[in-house]
């Protein structure tokens, strides 16, 4: 099996300033095509450090994935480091990278600068695989054999996450270019609402059955709910694709409706497949939502999913109680009985929203994010969600359903993004029985 | 100066499922106390390979901090690997922390089992400090100048983030305790709305001034704006500490209301320090947020901040053109006539919010995030951002600003951001102005 290395170069790493998100989507991406990271490691701006580094990794491992350190100011030495390792003579241009530097810029209004410019420049060791989401191009450098006991690779990323991700697909593909790689399969399958240790309970049998070329692991998530990824080995072997599929087969009928979707699916983006739209249904179906102590995040996990405004029209966030009372139409007893943070609140935000933005659906979510606030009986982490769903026939028909969600996190963005995802369950569950 | 290398240990890392996030606070944390942090690294589950790893970084760093690793399944060699590591004997008992796992075994309503009892153990070589958060006591060995050609001192804390966070002050005290450590102080000018290139520009001669004490390094962010953080080295000389500060000041004036605060401000974060609110003011200012292309995502930034819902009052997200005409009270005709992506929408949508909350001032976001849709005069990442402020006096007299943004990322999801952090920015110009 072929070995890898990630790292990511910077000070800012080193004095805790940053958090080093890529080297984590560079390992799922290499463990994917088969690769075994090694290791994963962030060393500081400094040349001779940066090469001794580099050296000892590429000695060690067949494949070294570099991010970070190319920026257009001076502190970023990461391509000199490079062409020294590599022993480079002299930069060449690319003008394809340059195109891409001279389009950004112009589009943010920004003078060309020579440090912009020179930011095209690589070392005349290195092949070119165009950033098309950033001004540094990203750069590759082979080795041979003689330089380090096995045929080597590296590959040189920018800092910039977005600008990673964008650009992992390319450098996968030629580090399978590269080395011939074992075959490998994956299909994650995404749940929702099971503790890791219960759904463990839960499949266990199946689990313990499975040949030994599939391969089990749970990528357990406080927010997003548990995803199981199964991988298939040596998948150009006769029946082993089929026996997969058999397997996940048999995993839906285990779990049910606590599966929400597969790869990379989320829990916003499998809401418009459950929605009925034409041509099978006479009229698009549309959603709204009411927020409270979400402030915006359920919406905005909404519209997150291209094409969106199809079936989105719209939410208030109605973080005082005039805004729940004035725009939602929320009784002013239930917040005086019942208080803001009330499945009676909730389920009153919910048809509010449907009928203020004239929606089919509308989820609501009222709670305590904290840190600070709540009571014994509704300490921090309490949440109510609601789901009204209208008669499109009889819009004064409102069905509504409610839960309450217990997040108990300390951190005000973890309640937060657990009452979200909890919201978008109740919906995506809604919409997922109505159409059984 | 005094020198450390940091470790997270777990397979879970290297298979890019768990990012690792206790790296980057410690990091800080022996910054803080006058620590060079030479490198970070993550390895995998594998005895050996923990052992000779920590081998190599006691070798060249005088501080070496482990995290992970320690829990009470079998895949968790840490400990093991310490022992042998550190040429224990024998295991002791830490009474303390065992009084901790039996409380929190009983909080929880866990019956203790002798895996869980053992966690308690420790080699015979290791001083313990308490985790007062979790099972796993926290390790500390110390390794005598023969050992590694210098004192070194090695510490292995728990894997789970707000455990680490808990013990880092406890550990940060222990060092000092061993060393006689440097002072360095940080400080950090946030900036937003300068390109990188541009402002170095801006800055050049004031960088190339510095005295060789003081090092500056960019920390530039493709939504955030560039972060400047000037470090300022033996700062327990005279007249260093006062050389930094004067030139911050310095800083302040070439950038001007481009720095919108310090450290770990937030472009929502340093608002309600600009509105006016009692005792200096006759009552609280409030804001107000329509949305259209960010979804939700600027009223979710607003609330991120504790305490936000003293001055937010909440928001509508105009997602379809119906709901900016009904509610926000957008005329027909200025969508028919400029479109819901113009100058005309965006000031209606910041009046209409102002007026249907009940706010002081209000923020409107209208554009196209993408990745489809946009024209040649409105291509995907243009977006429209207006401010209104009401006379609190004459609520009828509401005065807005608006700014076009050209964003031009291929994300979506960039685009949105970059819309959000515009439009906050807008607001904070709106109120530092005023202020003025």
């Amino acid at each position: 099996m072929k070995t890898a290395s990630i790292c990511a170069i910077g000070d800012e790493i080193l004095i805790g300033q940053i958090v080093d998100t890529n080297s984590s989507h560079i390992a799922r991406a290499l463990n994917a095509i088969g690769v075994r990271v090694r290791g994963i490691s962030s060393i500081g701006d400094a040349r001779s450090e940066i090469i001794s580094h580099l050296r000892a990794l590429l000695l060690s491992s067949d494949i070294v994935i570099v991010t970070g350190g190319l920026g257009p100011t001076k502190d970023d030495i990461t391509k000199e480091a490079l062409a020294a390792l590599s022993g480079a003579k002299k930069t060449r241009r690319s003008e394809e990278q340059l195109e891409v530097i001279t389009r950004i810029l112009s589009q943010r209004g920004i003078e060309m600068l020579p440090a912009n410019r020179a930011q095209a420049d690589v070392p005349d060791t290195a092949n070119v695989i165009v950033n098309n989401l950033g001004t540094a191009p990203i750069m590759e450098f082979v080795f041979k054999e003689s330089e380090f006991g096995h045929k080597a690779v590296l590959y040189s990323m920018p800092g910039v996450p977005y600008e990673t991700l964008g650009a992992l697909d390319s450098v996968m593909a030629a580090i399978r270019g590269h080395f011939a790689l074992d075959n490998i399969l994956h299909r994650t399958i995404c749940t929702f609402g099971i503790a890791e240790s219960v759904l463990a309970k839960m499949i266990e049998k199946w689990e313990d059955a499975l040949p030994d070329f599939l391969h089990l692991a749970y990528l357990p998530n406080a927010i997003y709910g548990v995803r199981l990824r199964l991988s298939c080995y040596g998948a150009e072997e006769a029946g082993r694709k089929e026996a997969m599929d058999a397997a996940v087969r048999e995993l839906y009928t285990l779990l049910g409706n606590n599966i929400y979707g597969e790869g990379a699916d989320t829990l916003q983006s499998v809401i418009p497949g459950l929605l009925q739209a034409p041509p099978q249904a006479a009229y698009q179906e549309t959603i709204g939502v009411a927020e409270s102590c979400t402030g915006g995040l359920v919406s905005n996990l909404i519209t997150s999913v291209p094409g969106s405004s199809a079936y989105y029209k719209g939410s208030v966030t109605s973080y005082a109680n005039e805004v729940k009372i004035n725009l939602l139409n929320v009784p002013e007893e239930v917040i005086e009985q019942h208080g803001a943070v009330s499945r009676e609140c909730a389920e009153a935000m919910a048809r509010g929203a449907a009928i203020l933005l004239d929606t089919d659906y509308a989820v609501a979510t009222t709670g305590i994010a904290g840190p600070d606030g709540g009571s014994e009986a509704k300490p921090v982490g309490t949440c109510w969600i609601a789901v009204a769903h209208r008669n499109p026939y009889s819009s004064e028909e409102i069905e509504v359903v409610s839960r309450r969600i217990d997040s108990a996190s300390a951190s005000r963005e973890v309640n937060m993004q657990r009452f979200a995802s909890n919201a978008l369950n109740l919906l995506r569950l809604v919409l997922q029985q109505k159409l059984l």
